[in-house]
């Protein structure tokens, strides 16, 4: 067999294959996720899935990698408010996107697998990070309290929207969303999100206020 | 065969068996779960299971039943601050709970099932209830504004620990539940979770805070 040339035959076996991993998973859920049954739906070979990915969970993995790296733009809305309803506007356009939906419930359902918590520990850091500048221009506005938690608010932010998906099966509206950030924004106006240690123990070494 | 009595043979394989799928669930996750396993581990005879149970979803419904009747108290300790923290500390105690944890992960795995689906709306509805009564009676004592939707006050306590335990896979601990109540109190007390309808449009006919 010859080599495929990059973003030829190769790239477009993956394109396939992983949107036939998606189709699978809405479908059927983990529990029906199988290497025959993509390759059925794929129209490929059984040894070509088995030989680019080995199991099921590599599959999986790398429809997540796929997904995961969609670059996620930061926004800088100028309040806090508007930088807080972009982000949770943001989620809610991934959790009631179809490969999105069945790409978070594969993961909860897949939560024993080492390589697929490494994927999603990465996708969060780069999410706290986002946030972080987010929360870093908030405190230098002195719209937020020094020493407020980046992950804390990043979290709270997502929290409820995949609660409705995955807990309480409840619509995911822009109303939700935009509920979430002003709760988030309340929170952390309020100091709930903020490190003690910040305010009492180095009062003039970490100056966040200082813009 | 004679009938057993209530309570005696028929009750004990209940608890038996509904043993087995906790067990089960632990060690595999929902895909893992079979009325063959569940047979094995609990050493009885799968016609006594497909008969009483029917299938895989029958068994995980029972047992997921048999969690959600625990009755819950609904705490009254004279301020919204320590009621949502005895309510947010409940929460983390199911989360964390071995039998709770397995059974919230197969309840996201199982997603499609409308009769799993029918017990977890039964179990929120009972757990809005119970948070009505302490928005009310904080609301009676005018530290919430009039109008606030228990449902979304139920739903913000529990959001980050469930996040916590299915998506980012971080430490579930009594820190993390103060957090949540206290982000829920802040964002309750902003008039985050306030209908605009009772504000504006009856402002004599519902009077939250007369008590």
């Amino acid at each position: 067999m010859s080599q495929a040339r990059p973003g030829g035959r190769t790239a477009r076996t993956r394109t396939v294959v992983l949107e036939a991993v998606i189709d699978q998973l809405t479908e059927t859920g983990y529990v029906g996720l199988s290497v025959d049954a993509v390759a059925r739906r794929a129209g490929v070979h059984k040894a070509t899935l088995y030989r680019r990915w080995g199991t099921v969970d590599g599959l999986l993995l790398d429809a997540l990698t796929l997904f995961a790296d969609r670059s996620v733009a930061i926004p800088d809305t100028g309040t806090l408010d508007g930088d807080l309803r972009h982000i949770a506007r943001s989620a809610l356009a991934t959790l009631t996107d179809r490969a999105g939906q069945a790409l978070i419930r594969a993961v909860v359902s897949a939560g024993h697998d080492d390589q697929v918590a490494q994927v999603i520990r990465a996708f969060w850091t780069r999410h706290n990070t986002m946030v972080a500048s987010i929360v870093q221009r908030a405190a230098d506005r002195g719209e937020l309290p020094a020493g407020t938690d980046p992950a804390d608010v990043s979290r709270a932010i997502g929290a409820p929207l995949y609660m409705r998906l995955l807990v309480t099966a409840e619509p995911l509206d822009t109303a939700a969303a935009d509920q979430s950030a002003a709760a988030v924004a309340a929170a952390a106006r309020a100091g709930v999100f903020a490190r003690p240690a910040a305010h009492a123990a180095e009062p003039a070494s970490r100056d966040f206020t200082g813009g």
